[in-house]
């Protein structure tokens, strides 16, 4: 928590919130991604895409997540070239889900 | 790795495949899922619910994952009630996701 009692999460929503979100992205803020261990987390998900939970993360890397989230909302299964995702996003992925089919 | 060289996570494909399966639950291996320093995971979803990804698994597990899959079977959001889920379900959440809306 911050000295103003602001939990990380609420804080990361905040940066995100405050950016343009990229083109056919959407936030959402959740309770909970069952990640407890693992500091602030975000999803990535997209019907017929691959889901992504990513962790550790704090207000800082909006800009980062962001620019991750831009690739993803602009490839088709949401499997990213590796290249091309934020370092957050490959080295601090916590699991992905395959699309429903 | 196996004696026979066999991979955890192919021994509990196998383990699950010998089951029966439970009513509404179908098995797709994937090669990953991205939760690699978490030994074998498994990942439940469907349309509309809440998806889990659990680690730490191993064939041994297999009769637990299967209970654990009927309950979120016949769930209609994938909230399974905590005291319903299988210890292992309680204690080795990776992460979940929000359904697509």
């Amino acid at each position: 928590m911050g000295a103003d009692g602001t939990r990380p999460g609420a804080r990361l929503y905040e940066a995100l919130s405050a950016a343009a979100l990229p083109e056919g992205v959407t936030l959402r803020p959740v309770e909970c991604l069952s990640a407890c261990s693992q500091g602030c987390a975000v999803a990535l998900s997209a019907p017929g895409k691959w889901s992504y939970v990513y962790g550790r993360l704090s207000a800082h890397d909006a800009a980062e997540i962001l620019a991750g989230a831009a690739r993803y909302a602009a490839c088709a299964d949401g499997l990213v070239p590796w290249r091309e995702r934020p370092e957050i996003f490959r080295k601090q992925s916590l699991a992905r889900i395959p699309p429903q089919e």
